[in-house]
């Protein structure tokens, strides 16, 4: 998996610097390149390796791997700006609006998400109707009840009174993180025409994982390690999966949904090996 | 015209609010609501007398209107925030990260954004590929040499040493403002299926002599009349229209560029009477 995810992490790293290279020359571009910088690359291996398990080449799937990683950059830089998430380190790095500044890093994001847009509905893709069906499930993936949402529940928990529930949480990350995962990980059945069912199943149950692996690295992880501030959730006595369950409740719910998630790929057989191994790669994370 | 304007007026308030509807309740979708509220829809009347030109019924032009205006909406959220403009008050309203908070806008303007894209994509408004070309030209008039790329280089203006060239000032608005109204026009030719570049050509001309427009009324009209803060860009020190031509020079500009725009529209001989009014409803705002 290793391979297949350093393959994937330099081509939509190409894919990105060619999209970026479409706005003029300045800041806003230099900012926009910045902010596509590094990171994980989980959601373009889920579109990639999905568009794989249902024989989409590679050049059809590229576009929407760049738009995912595009649409998460915008999510990024804005919820690290001073009146969201306040963050100053990010991927090891200054956060957007501190190495250049506010207003460009909100013109950052938002040139990113319209960027992501466009990607998605570029020629390389496939047929119209399947561009406009990843145009329609991708708006839905950030607004309604999706990314956008989910950051909404979190700025609304820090002023609440109480702690979240663990269903309020799970609702929560759901929207914030789940809803692009998932987009990715279906991304490959929508550019083959196929049920996208199964692979929702799947990424929403690692989505959800992934999250809790993010809450146990807070408490547990180094700046170093993991590139930005730790133990930030629980100075400001936000409700985390670590703070509801306990360390060990948290890694006990994170097998058992990566064990479901796992168990939603039983149609693909062995073909689905390098999603399984994403998940384990997920809780190795902090093991 | 004022009778058609009404009516657009009407409906695409309705087909917004029903878009937002889709969020969950809650304060996000009230700031969505809000930032949309009010206006005067010049791009929604643009969106559904382009697609009246092509015969193209208002059921498929309304989700496009309405897409435009959510976009436009987005856009004076997030120039308002503080670290942009830094406004008050937008359409005789307290903008919206005063009436509710900076978190609460951003986010408002990040979900306007998805919500466009999604309502451009509804099975309403036409067959895929008709869907996909609206998709890609919209999110060309967003990023790119559109209207984050202007709302860039007016940014950039305030904290450079000297003020704009006329030719600079113009390739700024063309993108802050320009792009969009000039989409707008075209999108009835794009749902149509038919050759978009004499519209294109009047709204490029409309947009720009609409921004004259408005840097007249910034040193002519007051806050009851415009609803927003006036004498800024002066107070600011900031070249516009006016500072740069005087206010007779800026006043022949933007009657050459009506003129312009109109030749254009001579394929469509009388029946873009309603479009030639509208270039004419712009200079009657500050006659």
């Amino acid at each position: 998996m290793q391979a297949r995810l350093d393959a994937v992490k330099a081509e939509v790293a190409l894919a990105l610097e060619q999209a970026i290279l479409a706005f003029p020359a300045g800041e806003l571009r230099e900012a926009m390149g910045y902010a596509c910088t590094g990171g994980k690359r989980i959601r373009a291996f889920l579109v990639m390796e999905s568009a794989r398990l249902h024989n989409v080449p590679d050049s059809a799937a590229l576009p929407v791997a760049a738009a995912v990683e595009a649409l998460h950059a915008y999510s990024l830089v804005h919820d690290d700006l001073p009146a969201m998430d306040d963050d100053d380190l990010r991927r090891g790095q200054p956060t957007t609006h501190i190495r250049f500044n506010e207003a460009t890093a909100i013109l950052a994001g938002d040139a990113l998400q319209s960027m992501a847009f466009g990607l998605l509905a570029s020629d390389a893709v496939g047929s119209a109707a399947v561009r406009v069906a990843l145009v329609q499930a991708f708006a839905d993936a950030v607004g309604a009840r999706g990314m956008v949402y989910g950051q909404m529940l979190d700025i609304a928990a820090e002023s609440a009174d109480q702690p979240l529930t663990l269903e309020e949480i799970t609702r929560l990350q759901d929207g914030k993180t789940g809803a692009l995962i998932a987009f990715s990980a279906m991304a490959g059945a929508l550019l083959a025409g196929a049920d996208p069912a199964p692979l929702a199943q799947y990424a929403r149950n690692l989505g959800l994982a992934f999250q809790i692996a993010d809450d146990i690295l807070d408490v547990t992880g180094d700046e170093a390690a993991t590139g930005k501030r730790v133990g930030k959730d629980d100075a400001a006595g936000k409700a985390t999966f670590v703070s509801l369950l306990g360390l060990e409740g948290a890694r006990e719910m994170e097998r058992d949904l990566i064990a479901r998630g796992n168990a939603a790929l039983v149609p693909y057989a062995e073909r689905a090996g390098n999603l399984r191994e994403l998940a384990r790669f997920v809780i190795e994370r902090h093991a």
